[in-house]
């Protein structure tokens, strides 16, 4: 019997709604296999700061590292001071644990509705550095509050941590049918950090000889994933610039409720992270109408990565079918996880 | 008779083309009046910069300033190194000018093909701020070609620069039917900037009662213009986020070949300069293949700043008449331009 120590970090708004939805279907998942999980669910969001002030103790992150992932629903909430749980918590969590792989797939399930009008196929996966860039928190301000302030960013970007994303990116995308991979940046504006990943796509390309390379400005990359998302195999990108197309990207592949991604750390000396795209929602928040769909597919992003295939697949494949199904009829939160549970357990073998 | 002198920066790859067509409307639409209009040419750009080096002389500045509005085709060039013209000329220029108001229009016009496949009422300015934020300049690079490189980007704001952007959008909201103004930017991550930015638009708010505000993170802003763009009246945002957001915004609203921009300093102590918001497309330059109605549309956006409100109308007017009848038939550069100058000379009063 292998034993997954999984920590539950269920959050706020509608993460913890979600999360059970997510736990529920591994459940089934794993049911008859010789794979057991063990769950230690952790008091971390916006309940955790209001009554001690604190948002990820040394203590907590020792104890996180002593899993094989973490599952996470997610962080923020309206009545804590914007940036405190991002940047205290879930960046924390993301820096602290390396996780510099944001890895965030894009496909558009047959018959899910999309704004797009011709969206062609549609199925991509984002590599998102996920430890330096304009995240690395390196900024602050002076004269707060006068005429004077002057308030800086510092995007951060070096050769060790680009090049170790871009090497995953590149090998991700060998690994796929149309072997393709997109730099976007804005090397014409942000040339020393633009040039940095320039260079370091095509120093990496020369291992990956038969992946073939493009690039385009982070501008140019939002026109095309509405004109023709089919283009895209591979995108390797920065942190912010990875934040931002890849809600863009959830936008056109049936939205943010469908939108999985994983906190990777490739070199496995940490737990990884796996979560949906989407924020807490606290206007929807305890009403049973959030769509768990997305932690469903993050569960099936982790057991991907730890080495679960056949599970993971089951999950992805009762999604798909589940989702081809929908009609447009709401469904609860655990009304939408029940159905995905039921067809992964239809799916696994008796 | 009011002269008015324009400098012209036709720039690389299809900048010449479609300025030409935006002249030749320009003075069908002044035919008849008190307006003449005295063209300096400037040869800016990459034949330039290939020659002598040099991409905007202290001269060449300083020659601009004498003239009452810039038209500007495109910067760039595959054959320059990146960076170089679109630093050392296009955002001179804007920075030089102080051309703090970066104002991009998005409408989508009845008839003109959307990748949207309801896209609703789209009509909306998004005010890019045009002098500060990741754009100033202010990276750098350190051990650059070692394992051991770190480059950086400095995003630069003041209270004085993001105070005057966003007290010119309000004033744009509050001059618009809907009186509604949405700032975007990424407050939960960039906290120093971010919070500068929002605590600005609260303060300047105060002045502006009747207009309505909210805020969106840059990423969930891509989402909306998507799946909702007509909920967007006056986007106010940074000069990143801005570019990013407006090439989508052209995507949904008919292509970057319509969407025209104003680099524009309100307090009028510089030129300001109108130019498209595409690039020099080099894959088609010199093949009277480029769309000029964005430059068409730089043109009337000139006439307003200039208080040629009259015949800026006129101008789109005609744009918006002729596009209304486009069926997809190709057309050259300058049959677009003769089509438009035509549908102008016939709204000028005899
Ligand atoms: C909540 C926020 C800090 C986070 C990010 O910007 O990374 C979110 O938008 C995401 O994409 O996971
Ligand atoms: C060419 C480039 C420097 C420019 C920018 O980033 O501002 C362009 O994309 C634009 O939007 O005008």
């Amino acid at each position: 019997t292998r034993t997954i120590k999984l920590a539950v970090v269920a959050g706020d708004g509608i993460g913890p709604e979600v999360v059970a939805e997510g736990l529920k279907v591994l459940d089934v998942a794993l049911a008859g296999s010789d794979v057991r999980v063990e769950r230690t669910p952790f008091d971390l969001g916006a309940a955790r700061w209001h009554r001690t002030g604190e948002t990820l103790t040394d203590e907590d992150l020792a104890a996180i590292r002593e899993h094989d992932a973490i599952l996470l629903g997610a962080i923020g909430d309206p009545t804590v001071p914007s940036g405190v749980l991002e940047r205290g918590l879930l960046l924390k969590l993301r820096f602290a644990l390396d996780h510099y792989v944001n890895l965030r797939p894009s496909t558009l399930y047959p018959g899910v509705p999309t704004p797009l009008a011709d969206p062609g196929d549609v199925d991509f996966v984002v590599v998102r550095e996920g430890t330096e860039g304009p995240y690395v928190g390196n900024g602050g301000a002076i004269r707060v509050g006068t005429p004077h302030e002057v308030a800086n960013e510092v995007s951060v970007n070096t050769a060790f941590g680009v090049e170790r994303v871009v090497r995953d990116a590149f090998a991700r995308a060998q690994a796929r049918p149309r072997k393709k991979l997109t730099l976007v940046h804005k090397h014409n504006v942000l040339v020393h950090a633009g040039h940095l990943w320039r260079r370091t796509v095509e120093a990496v390309g020369a291992e990956f000889p038969d992946v073939a390379v493009d690039y385009l400005h982070v501008d140019a990359a939002t026109i095309f994933l509405v004109t023709n998302p089919a283009r895209f195999d591979v995108i390797v990108t920065d942190n912010l610039f990875g934040d931002i197309l890849t809600d863009l990207a959830a936008a056109i592949s049936g939205g943010i409720g469908l939108a999985a991604s994983g906190n990777i750390n490739p070199d496995r000396t940490t737990p990884s992270m796996f979560e949906p795209v989407h924020g807490s929602a606290p206007d929807i928040a305890g009403q049973g109408k959030a769509d768990p769909t997305a932690t469903v597919l993050s569960v099936a992003l982790m057991l991907e990565h730890l080495g679960l295939t056949d599970e993971a697949r089951r999950i992805s494949d009762a999604v798909a079918a589940d989702i081809a199904e929908r009609d447009g009829t709401a469904r609860s939160t655990s009304a939408v996880g029940d159905a995905l549970a039921a067809g992964v357990a239809d799916r696994v073998p008796a």
